[in-house]
């Protein structure tokens, strides 16, 4: 435990440790769980790129991970993280900031 | 958009639309989130059961749907729900009811 499924990932959802604040989804194999539990900044593996990658190694806006939870079937875990800098690529807080209207659109939300 | 990975399928965070928590996570096709935006109740995909499901289709725990969000790339949702009842099926209010100690243990939480 926790469960890994087929492809060997788990699903890690980013919040915000202090708001409770989604702020990113990525995966995690057996090597990215073990480096984030070690260092305390949360690594995730790129399924696009095929390799672990620490969030923010790059840009700098690395998460600091206070506490890990695991959900009921052990395959989903919960980062509660400070995070140092924007969560999203595009920088804004939270990836999630577009909200899905009823007729299909996205539109851009602040909150 | 959104977009469905090779399966079909995307990840969805059901949050409390009023604290932010993190409730639980699960899966959707396109006949799922079609059906929570018809009816503003969560529905799903069961990966294991094969099927269309509602949450709380027997508990009557329902999830009802106040706003969705999309993430950057496309994949993964946020829905901002109103839970009736608690949203795990061994009845804690978040399936995230575990903390992952350091060394590897899994404690009960109650927040």
């Amino acid at each position: 435990m926790p469960k890994f499924d087929g492809s060997g990932l788990l699903t890690a959802v980013a919040v915000d440790h202090l708001t409770g604040r989604i702020l990113m989804l990525a995966h995690m194999d057996q090597a990215a769980l073990d480096k984030t539990v070690e260092t305390g900044f949360a690594h995730f593996h790129s399924r696009s790129r095929g390799r672990l990658w620490m969030k923010g190694e790059s840009s700098g806006h690395v998460l600091e991970v206070r506490e890990i939870r695991v959900d009921c079937d052990q395959d989903a875990i919960e980062l509660r993280v400070a995070a140092r800098g924007p969560a999203c690529h595009t920088l804004a807080v939270s990836c999630f900031y577009r909200r899905l209207e009823q007729d299909g659109h996205l539109v851009r939300v602040n909150d």
